[in-house]
């Protein structure tokens, strides 16, 4: 049993260590990027989605050259357990998720997927049992293509110096960036 | 010269492992994030906040527990090359930027992050060896409140499952998913 490059117990090791706790979603998460890289089309170069952000984008962080910095994996925020590679250019690619429909022998996968139970009355030994034993029995694929406007990266274009707080900020935002314009995750900047 | 526990050359080896080459940013957001960790209020969790897609958020995932799979890390896409960590329920922290006003010193820093110059002009190896030299000296600090809406995880509540696609989708979306209701990054989902 391999995910990517390595083993079940090696891959545990890596997201124990970059993710803090091996959590389930994130085991699955490794099987679906093994299947995605098994059925990828060919060329030398592919990009990454993520239809969530819980856990999938670090299966992909850890099993593919695909980061959130390096701008070749792109997460939207469905909520759907979905992830995509795809070839950079042509933007042809398979997508892998986990199917509802394929759970019906695996009633502790189900139970935490489709939350049927409370967490506290769930099983985590027995659920990481038959996530392991399933494996991607639980998985669907399907062949996409990406929107074309999507394949190339957004360039921030030229840069300015904001004239209200001194720091440096895409020029195509305005005259002043966008948290001087309210938009900041801080209450008050200086305290 | 130290990089969160690393030493700079091991941190120069870790980023052309996971971000696939050293580029500028993220050693500049090496530099960035050790200097957060060593200005962090008092606590024992922390999240981080990066208000660029750009270099920084891989900066943070490797130098910290924090990543955006495990929710630790939230990204805002305002193109300012800042990052800030925060005691998770306090919503205390440090906000740490990379200052235009202290590149005079600087210029092959100063040419590439203000795009003084097009990129073919740059001289790269010089541009490493300012970064190194500058470290933390072209960098500025002050102390940040969070606001208190972004320090509670959003919770994704009961799932569903979609009857047009037949996923599970979070039932807050309504009664079909989102790329259901048209969202999707694909051009097509069945070729």
């Amino acid at each position: 049993m391999k995910i990517g490059t390595y083993s079940y117990e090696e891959y545990l090791h890596l997201i124990k260590s970059f993710h803090g706790n091996p959590a389930p979603g994130l085991i699955i998460g490794g099987f679906m990027v093994d299947e995605a890289l098994r059925r990828l089309p060919d060329g030398e170069f592919f990009d990454a989605i993520c239809e969530t952000y819980v856990c999938l984008p670090d299966a992909v962080q850890i099993l593919t050259p695909c980061t959130i910095g390096n701008g070749w994996l792109k997460i939207f925020d469905y909520g759907r357990f979905a992830l995509s590679l795809y070839e950079k250019y042509s933007g042809e690619g398979v997508r892998v998720y986990l199917d509802p429909a394929k759970l019906e022998r695996w009633p502790e996968i189900q139970g935490w997927f489709l939350k049927l139970k409370p967490k506290a009355s769930q099983d985590s030994q027995k659920l990481v049992d038959q996530i392991k034993e399933a494996g991607k029995d639980i998985l669907s694929y399907h062949k996409v293509r990406i929107q074309p406007e999507l394949l190339h990266k957004k360039k921030l274009g030229a840069v300015g110096v904001c004239p209200s707080c001194g720091e440096a900020y895409p020029l195509r935002d305005g005259k002043v960036c966008r948290p001087c314009l309210g938009e900041s995750p801080y209450i008050k900047e200086d305290l």
